[in-house]
C-alpha cells in the first residue's frame, strides 16, 4: 500500500469516526448545521498529521482515533465561527453554515463544535490525556489569538512581515503543531522526538498558510471551492499583499487599490491582480517562503526512527506544498 | 459571618480570581471584549452553588476556585453568543458585547471564553478532574442543544409545557446541575450526597429560568439591566406565554397580539401585558411552579451532613425564590 493509499485510508477512517457520533443526534436543529460542513469534505490535513506523528515515533494510528476526530472538529468549528467574521458565502463548494441557515444557527452550531471536540477528545484512553487537554486548550486560546489579529489587521496598513508571521503562527500554525504534538504523545515519543515533531507541525502549519495566501489568487475557482480574491476584497493581510505594499511601484500600488477598493472580483480583475504580484515579485517571495519552510519542515524529521512514518511525514509536506487548493 | 457575608466572600473570591487571569493579556482587541461583561458584575449564582455544594459535603472552598471561576466564564460565553443571536443590546447595565464592538469580535470573544473556561477548570487539582471534565463538557453539549430548542420554539405556536421543561433543563438547570456536581465531587461527597445535589441544582435551576421569565416583564427596568419584555418581543416561549396561550380568553389573547407584534414595548404596553397575564392566572401558575420546586429542592437538602453548608445552600435557594432581577 502506497502513500496515497495509506492517507486515503486514515482520511476514511476519521470521516467514518466523526459520521458515527453524529448519527441520531437530536435537535436537528443544532447538529444538522453542526455537520455540514464535516460533509463537505475537507482535506483532513490535521488528523493526518497527528496519526502520521504517532505512527513516526513507533505508536500506533489506532489508539489516535478520538484525537484525530477531535482536531479536524475543532478546525471545523474554526471554519464555522471565520466564515461569519469574514462574510464568505462559499466554502468547500457548498454555502457556509449562515448562509445554509442563518448567523445565530452558525454561531451555535460552532459552539456545539467545539463542545463535540473536546468531548471526542475526552474519549482517549492515555496516561497523558490530562497533558494532552491542555496543550489542546492553549492552542485553541492561541488560535483566537491569532484571529483576533488578522481582524485587527483588516483596518491597518503598515503590517510588517514579522507581525504577519507572528498573527499566522497562532492562526495557522499552531493548531496544526498541536496535531503533530498530540500524535507524537500518543505514539509515546521521547522528548527529543516531540520537539520535532512540533517545530515540523509549526514551520508546516506556516508554509501552509502562505501557501494558502497564494492560491487565494492562484487557484482554479472550480478546484478551490470558494470565490477566489477573497482576502483582497476583506482586506487581509497576507504575505502577498504585504510584500506587495512594500515592493511595488507607486504606479503598481495605484493600479492595485482599483481592485481592492471592489466588492465583487470579476475573472479579469483576478487576472490583473496576478500580473501586478507577477512583476513586484511577490509570488516568487511567498513560494520562496513556502519552499524554504518545508525545506525546513524536512530537516526536522531526521530526528525520528520509524522509517515508513518519517517518509509519509515528508510525503505529506511535499503534498501540501504542491496542493492545487 | 452570617450567610450574606458568607456568599459575598465567595463572590470576591472568584471575581478577583477571574480578573487575575485576564490581567495583561494581549492582544487586547481580544481579551477586552472577553472581559467586559465578567467587569460587569453578575449574581455569581454558579460559582456560588459550586462552592456551597462542595462544603455542604464537608469539602474545603479553597479547593474549587479554578472549577468555580470556570462556570461562572462559562456562563459569561453563553451570554455573549446568545445576547448576539437574540439582537440584545442592554445586558447588566451596559452595551453587550457585539453593541459594544460588532458581532465578529462578540463571536471570537465567547469562543476565547469557552477556551478560558477549559484552560482554568483544567488547573483544578483533583483525582477525579476527568469526570468534572467529562460533566462538564457533556452539560456544555446540553446547553447548546437547550439553545436550538429555545430558537426553534420561536417560530412555533404550539409549544406545550412539557417541551418547554425538556428545553429549560438542557438550556438553563444543567450548567447549575454541573456546578452542584463538581462541587460535590470535589468536595469528595458520596454517591447519594451527590445524587442530592444533582437533583438540587436541577430543580433550583428550572426554578431560575421559570423566575427569570416572570421577572422578564415584571421586574424594575432600573435594577433589572436590560429592557423588560424581551422574550415577547423576540417570541420566546416561556412560562407565562405557554400558560397564557392555554388558557387565556379570545379576547385576551387578541388583545396581547397587539403587543406580541410590536418591536419596542413602551411602559404602559408592560403595564398592560401585566394586567392581561394576571387576568389568565398566568403569573400565579408561575409562581407556583417557582415554589413547588423550591420546596423540593430543600427536601433534596436533608440527606447532606454538614449543617452550616446545608443552611446556607437553603439560603441560596430562598435567595434565588425572592430575587427582583
Amino acid at each position: 500500500m502506497g502513500f496515497n493509499e495509506r492517507i486515503d485510508e486514515i482520511k476514511h477512517f476519521v470521516e467514518h469516526g466523526i459520521q458515527t457520533i453524529f448519527l441520531d443526534r437530536e435537535p436537528q436543529s443544532l447538529y444538522r448545521p453542526m455537520f455540514h460542513l464535516l460533509e463537505g469534505g475537507g482535506k483532513y490535513i490535521r488528523p493526518m498529521l497527528l496519526m502520521l506523528s504517532c505512527q513516526a515515533v513507533g505508536g500506533r494510528i489506532e489508539n489516535c482515533l478520538h484525537a484525530a476526530m477531535a482536531v479536524e472538529i475543532l478546525h471545523t468549528f474554526t471554519l464555522v465561527h471565520d466564515d461569519i467574521m469574514d462574510h464568505d458565502d462559499i466554502r468547500r463548494g457548498r454555502p457556509t453554515v449562515h448562509k445554509m441557515w442563518d448567523e445565530p444557527t452558525a454561531i451555535l452550531a460552532g459552539d456545539g463544535l467545539v463542545t463535540m471536540a473536546y468531548q471526542t477528545l475526552l474519549k482517549t484512553n492515555h496516561s497523558e490525556l490530562m497533558m494532552i487537554l491542555r496543550i489542546f486548550t492553549d492552542g485553541l486560546l492561541i488560535l483566537c489569538e491569532g484571529q483576533a489579529l488578522d481582524k485587527a489587521f483588516e483596518a491597518r496598513e503598515n503590517v510588517t512581515v514579522e507581525e504577519y508571521e507572528n498573527m499566522i503562527e497562532k492562526k495557522t500554525a499552531r493548531l496544526i503543531e498541536v496535531a503533530c504534538t498530540i500524535g507524537a504523545i500518543l505514539g509515546e515519543a521521547g522528548r527529543k522526538e516531540k520537539e520535532c515533531l512540533m517545530l515540523f507541525g509549526r514551520l508546516l502549519g506556516k508554509a501552509f498558510q502562505v501557501q494558502d495566501d497564494i492560491l487565494d489568487i492562484l487557484s482554479e475557482e472550480s478546484i478551490s471551492g470558494k470565490p477566489l480574491g477573497s482576502d483582497i476584497v476583506e482586506k487581509k493581510k497576507t504575505y502577498l499583499t504585504i510584500h506587495f505594499a512594500k515592493n511595488a511601484s507607486i504606479e503598481e500600488k495605484r493600479c492595485y487599490r482599483r481592485f481592492s477598493e471592489k466588492d465583487i472580483l470579476e475573472k479579469e480583475d483576478i487576472s490583473k491582480i496576478r500580473e501586478l504580484y507577477k512583476q513586484a515579485g511577490s509570488f516568487q517571495m511567498a513560494q520562496r517562503f513556502v519552499d524554504d519552510h518545508i525545506a525546513r519542515t524536512l530537516e526536522c524529521l531526521d530526528g525520528l526512527k520509524d522509517l515508513k512514518g518519517k517518509e509519509d511525514l515528508k510525503n505529506l509536506a511535499l503534498f501540501i506544498q504542491n496542493r492545487t487548493h
